[in-house]
């Protein structure tokens, strides 16, 4: 058996007292970042492990603490159905806890789980804009996770949706169905989920030759601007035959203008919407052709992947689960 | 200190073999029903504890089991949120499994939840259809709260929300805008929502002196089916100036139908919803008048009941929370 590091041999080995060493290690008093900084990582490389977790060593509790920022995401919850199946199927229970978006009450919710020994964290994103990852003194050498939202530290273990391969596939399903002159009715410029469908829209467009029919109509998420979108793309007088909107509700809103203005869809211009949210795509006069996230597979990656770490052996890097496109009228005559 | 009550004790008053008592009190082996409930009703008149129990009185884990039959339900999400909010301010955990209303599924998570040693059970349903109780030797004594889903032992703590209320706030806000030719575009008959509102809003017509313009439009939940019974209203030939339709979608497919008619919303025919989903009250071209189930609250105040539960201080019979009237375009000119 090695010997247990003490606080004696990390303040000997960082050259500071042992009182400062145990500030950093709980988190107390008054420290600078940097000596904070430098404690943390010298016990880190001597192997210092609290004494909490010594006194039960692989004691594991079954236990796995889920930080959800956003409950009231429909993005969020089918991922959280798909952690659940996979949590539960293998007897672990799952601690819930909402952080609402609020650092501090993340802060909050996760010492509240270190202290009730969970084997490892799943922290639930509600978009797929990158987070900033959890302090090392926050996880406590937890095992993390971090599904749809990925941590932007790229050694960190993430799972998150592969939006530019659906940007490309949406593309080429318009170019197969014969569509040339193509617009995109878009959200918010500054989401990644905007950047990444954009940037394989634009690739898959450039690899068949081909620009934009139309300048990208950049808005909100919601279908009055998708109605309002198409009305200023009929405006311009350009020939336009097949319209890719970053999301359903934008597609129910151009389908909408487009049917009200006699133009038919698909025969006259196709429509592809994204998030193949149901009641949105099938709920549409014309059903929608749209991208399922897989946001069930993506909560089930993400927990195979906390339970490989919580067994020894941890994933690093983020993976990227892809879309699966569903055809429906918008886009077949 | 009392006397330990004894499996000798309650063959004694039950007059059955300690073998048989055994069998009742752990769910094994067969006995009738009759018998099994006659041991169970003993035990609990001579004050049976169980020894796992003993072991351990009064020490609180601050662990709730949140039981929901159905994570993917729009419905049971919010509730979830708002029991979420109360437990965690109150330093509970909450550990969360999904039943997916499987009642097998359900037993086994309780079994679980209860070898945790949770110190309360909220079970969350999907839709306000009455469920059955958990069995008294599944719940193992555990404290319990029925939400949204009630129980269909009136002696049970549960909360749902006031469908008759709703009802009748429907007519009669049609009425106070002057309308008095009133139809009804419903979902499937046999909900407990459907009876519910329809109860109310018979009664608040009655009231009126009023009869429904037409027989109630019975179908499913889906906007399709509000374009649809939209047509068949019109094609009757009577006069109607307002429809109540149980849900938003029904509200929204009605709305299209009757604008593409050329009938005015809400000069001509005033139209009001239900549940304020959104997506779907405020993205229609006519935003829509509807109710708020206000289903954070019906998590909350369960959860409330819990605690108090918990504390010694159980609540009986069922709350019922009101829902709200939000008023938009579709009923105001």
């Amino acid at each position: 058996m090695t010997k247990r590091i003490t606080l004696d041999d990390i303040a000997a080995a960082a050259h500071v007292s042992k009182a400062t060493v145990s500030k950093a290690l709980n988190d107390t008093g008054q420290l600078s970042a940097h000596t904070r900084r430098l404690i943390l990582k010298t016990a880190d490389e001597l192997g210092y492990v609290k004494t909490a977790n010594v006194q039960t060593p692989r004691c594991k509790t079954g236990l796995i603490g889920l930080v959800t920022s956003d409950l009231e995401g429909r993005f969020s919850n089918p991922a959280l159905i798909g952690a659940e199946n996979t949590l539960g199927s293998t007897n672990h229970a799952v601690l819930l806890t909402n952080s609402r978006g609020d650092p501090k009450l993340e802060r909050a919710h996760i010492d509240q789980l270190a202290a009730r020994r969970v084997d490892g964290l799943l922290m639930l994103g509600g978009e797929t804009d990158s987070r900033p990852p959890l302090k090392p003194n926050t996880a406590l050498g937890i095992p993390i996770v971090y599904a749809y939202a990925p941590s932007n530290n790229p050694e960190d273990c993430s799972v998150t949706c592969d939006n530019v391969a659906a940007g490309a596939m949406a593309i080429d399903h318009l170019l197969l169905r014969g569509r040339r002159h193509i617009a995109i009715v878009s959200g918010p410029e500054h989401y990644t989920a905007t950047k990444d469908r954009l940037a394989g829209a634009r690739k898959a467009l450039k690899q068949s030759g081909l620009q934009l029919a139309a300048p990208v109509c950049y808005g909100n998420w919601h279908e009055s601007w998708g109605r309002t979108a198409a009305q200023l793309l009929l405006s311009k007088g350009v020939r336009i035959d097949g319209i890719y909107c970053l999301n359903d509700m934008l597609a129910r809103g151009v389908i909408e203008t487009l049917l009200a203005q006699g133009i038919r869809v698909p025969e006259d211009i196709a429509v592809i919407g994204h998030d193949n949210w149901q009641v949105t795509a099938t709920e549409c006069r014309v059903p929608i052709t749209s991208f399922d996230n897989n946001l069930q597979e993506i909560g089930r990656r993400a927990a195979r992947h906390l339970l490989d770490a919580i067994n020894g052996n941890p994933h690093h890097g983020t993976t990227y689960i892809g879309c699966s496109l569903i055809v429906r009228k918008s886009t077949t005559a």
